[in-house]
């Protein structure tokens, strides 16, 4: 379930749209360090691993740089990326990885439990403020 | 999975948007009477408690007037409010709980069995109607 | 799961809306050829059905001729169509309904494996395309 939302964001900056995602609950696994060796293996073949819980923002149209070496990596790579990747190719394209503050404050997650790709925990309403302004919103 | 359209949609109706969640298939659970002393124990921690599937319609940019009270209360248990309490902030608020009414059909839920929070039924083109005109719309 | 996107789907175009569903991952199962015997049970009576993922792309407000055959088809069968009805009923209105390209190679998917009435594959690219556009988009 974390393939949805990273491609498509990774999608929509190469079309110059902005994009975010917030990733609430267990949705945060995906970006947890310790995680990150289990994610290297696809979620389908992998049926242990927590349901993650992402949500997509959406896409601003906006005036994101185009990275090209990012593009290239994509086209390499037509056949799925890693989560991992993804991450990565979200993360250089100017995709913002928010995770959910409360559901990190609940389940006992620390910043430096997470990826440096990870920005600053949001709430809701940074969410909504967010949301309120994409052309596209959706939820995985 | 009750979770998030709740908290998305209090905290919508403290920034001054409007908020409706439709409620579909055992997304309706939560509106239930019965169900309401099992889900004061948080999802999360009860696995035996189906998976609700409800839809929250958006937020549209509003005049709701702000329920003081209410956001004392939100303030007050920054450890998460539990779902009955959720419901109460919510419908205070002005956000709309809707039932599915196909849903409620298919099965034989009437209004008597919902908490009295909850909207008179409707039916997607109802929900439609509502959501085209809302500026985030997220299904869970 | 299937359910809510053609449900909603064939509401908008009697609504003279246009719409059209991205089927992703295990959601390419609703169009597939031999799950229709299977799926003519409805799900919620099915718990070994894979769980489908598709994605409504939104409702386009638009000038889609409503099918007045569909609609009293729809009236008649007041107690919910199965979902090889529900993709006639959709297919006959002017729904799009896209099966996923990537999830397709991943799956080893092929054209003549999928019913007549689906559009030919789209990427990640055309479905934000599509979606940017529309007034309403959920995933499901």
């Amino acid at each position: 379930m974390a393939y949805p939302p990273l491609i498509l964001a990774s999608t929509a900056i190469t079309m110059d749209m902005e994009a975010g995602i917030f990733f609430t609950l267990y949705g945060i696994d995906v970006l947890k360090k310790s995680k990150y060796a289990k994610l290297k293996v696809a979620p389908l073949a992998n049926p242990a691993m927590p349901m993650p819980v992402p949500n997509i923002v959406g896409a601003i149209p906006g005036m994101t740089a185009m990275a090209t070496t990012m593009m290239k990596s994509m086209i390499k790579k037509i056949n799925w990326p890693t989560i991992p990747e993804l991450i990565e190719i979200c993360h250089e394209g100017g995709v913002k990885l928010w995770p959910c503050e409360p559901s990190m404050a609940m389940m006992g997650i620390k910043r430096e439990d997470l990826v440096p790709e990870a920005e600053e925990s949001i709430g809701a309403a940074a969410y909504l403020d967010y949301a309120s302004a994409a052309s596209i919103t959706l939820s995985f």
